[in-house]
């Protein structure tokens, strides 16, 4: 593995665990007024869409890193739906 | 350009505009008190390592589609810390 791999890892972790402190926040919070559903909604599709890529192109670290992002997203989009009903 | 290649646009498209939402929607609320800085924050650290990456591997699509969500993101850290403190 060389330098660049090394900088196209930091780069896939830091944006797969971005959305961490944000789940964490509406699970302390209970609150996702000021959220846009529509962004995590186009997100996950977008995810979706890097997944079957992957597949299709039998590229594993995308495969990997987008099915993390999914779960995330996921979480996220279930919570904005659950608390706005509160 | 194959439908790999098409599906992999898709998926790019998304999640490079998927910021446009959310940017709306403080821009018309003015709230950023249940948005995570540290999410948006991670992001934008993510993207430009994504685009020195870019950069290193002379990858076009790579440059371009992650300087669009730079900008993006560089809007919503702006507006959380400007209207956090209003």
């Amino acid at each position: 593995m060389n330098y660049i791999d090394i900088i196209g890892l930091t780069a896939g972790t830091c944006i797969t665990l971005s959305t961490i402190p944000q789940i964490l926040k509406v699970w302390k919070t209970k609150k996702v007024k000021e959220i846009s559903l529509k962004m995590f909604a186009t997100l996950t599709f977008g995810i979706v869409m890097w997944i079957v890529y992957g597949i299709l192109k039998n590229d594993f670290p995308i495969i990997i890193t987008n099915s993390i992002s999914l779960v995330l997203n996921l979480i996220m989009v279930y919570f904005i739906i659950y608390y706005e009903k509160e």
